[in-house]
């Protein structure tokens, strides 16, 4: 039998990692590494300090995976992601087959969650239900971009009582959800906050949470959007790549205070 | 100066706690534990047991803290968590003002993650904005019971580049929200997913998650809702208490199928 590990490992620090994953790492005999776009050098370079960190006394190897592309620009964005998640499919196929050997233990080590806006559970569902590989899998769940980001902040996410919406840019760019007063908008391209800045919002924005390059805004949206898209701009060229996730709450007290 | 720490240990499993969480243990002085109602002898001792084992070489004294109750049955939900905070502060006020000394560290454990249905961040928040104490705090995020349910049913938490709302029974009996497709309720004391029994939907459902007592059931909401009922009743019936999660998700491919 083949053994499969989903491995969360937290959105940048690497002591988000929990002990469970320590342990998880130290099982591991083939670890395979997939990354792409601007920012693939510092994420590879980060995954191999987790590893290099952690793994004592035992011998594994490192798979590097050419990661296929996403077709950029394409209207129909959950058709272009079903579409990469085919293609990724058949490398992990090939993976499995391959580079696994019968009683080893391989591993994805996944940014932030698995559970959270990231496909590794669905294409290894996918390759578990069609029958064609004998393998085991397990998910270990790792700090999320927007609980660090809510650390960072030291702000509670939810209203009491109320929900919270976890979103992304292309989503909150439609409306501000109705009957909410949490958001927290990840994979936002656009500067989406532009879209909402007429509602009387506080905005917890954070960029490269956790990282040596961590940058943190705070304030009511009207005050700060300026600021934010600025800083944004200059730390996207200045990096070549940016990951940002800010969460939006609404202030209480009437609609504009 | 005092410092204090509020340091998210994760929802059930103590392997669940982060290497930052590790540090920060190490750290502190004079641990506060706060638990009430039925399950607190449970949720001390997890505590309690997280503190020996990852705790190495270090001197600290454990603070047992009476936690104020929450009157029960009060029709405004908001108002009774507003009124308990407010007891609340005072006792953390005390905490600060007699059982930290200058130079110490305390530190309050949170279940799961600080940011997630949890006050102790709001509270903290407005002891250091009322300016009658001086002291730091950092928050350290913790792997929430959300994160630890999709990762033992291995599930994803959205769909693909779609929302997620994460809510609580009492707001879910108003309706399934509406243009949303994931949802997962916490605090449900009153099986909300019956009011939304006649959508197409999944449910993931588990209690006591990363104990040793916990249960997972999962199918289609309309197939297991009975079990669940049933499971359910039965674990709060032989626990005295029950802590239980779940996420329901929009089957794909129309309304009713
Ligand atoms: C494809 S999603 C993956 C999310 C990841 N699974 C998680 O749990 O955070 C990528 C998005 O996560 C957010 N993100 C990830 N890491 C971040 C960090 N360290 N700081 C700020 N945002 C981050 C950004 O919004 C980015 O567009
Ligand atoms: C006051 S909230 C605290 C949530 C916590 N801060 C977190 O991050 O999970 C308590 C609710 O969390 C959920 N919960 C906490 N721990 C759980 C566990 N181990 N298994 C299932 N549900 C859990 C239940 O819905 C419970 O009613």
């Amino acid at each position: 039998m083949k053994k499969l590990l989903i491995i969360g490992i937290g959105a940048g620090d690497p002591e988000y990692v929990t002990m469970q994953a320590v342990n998880a790492l130290n099982q591991v005999d083939v670890f395979f590494v997939m990354d792409k776009g601007p920012a693939k050098g510092k994420l590879v370079a980060l995954r191999k300090e987790i590893i290099e960190r952690y793994v004592k006394d035992r011998d594994y190897r490192v798979v590097d995976v050419p990661s296929p592309e996403r077709k950029a620009g394409e209207a129909d964005y959950v058709g272009t992601v079903e579409d990469l998640n085919r293609d990724k499919q058949q490398v992990f196929e090939r993976l499995i087959a391959h580079e696994l050997h019968d009683g080893e233990c391989g591993a994805f080590l996944v940014w932030g969650d698995p559970s959270l806006y990231d496909s590794t559970m669905r294409i290894v569902d996918a390759i578990a239900r069609s029958g064609q590989h004998a393998f085991d899998y397990q998910v270990i769940p790792g700090i999320s971009s927007v609980q660090a980001l809510a650390a960072k902040h030291r702000v509670a996410l939810n209203a009491i009582g109320r929900p919270l919406v976890i979103t992304n840019g292309r989503t909150l760019c439609e409306a501000f959800p109705d009957g909410i007063d949490s958001a927290v908008v990840m994979l936002d391209a656009q500067n989406a906050y532009r879209q909402v800045s007429n509602e009387a919002l506080d905005i917890y924005w954070g960029a490269y949470v956790g990282t040596a390059d961590e940058i943190l805004v705070a304030g009511k949206l009207g005050d700060v959007i300026d600021e934010i898209e600025r800083v944004r701009a200059d730390a996207r060229q200045r990096h070549g790549w940016i990951m940002d996730t800010y969460l939006l709450k609404r202030r209480r007290g009437g609609a504009h205070e």
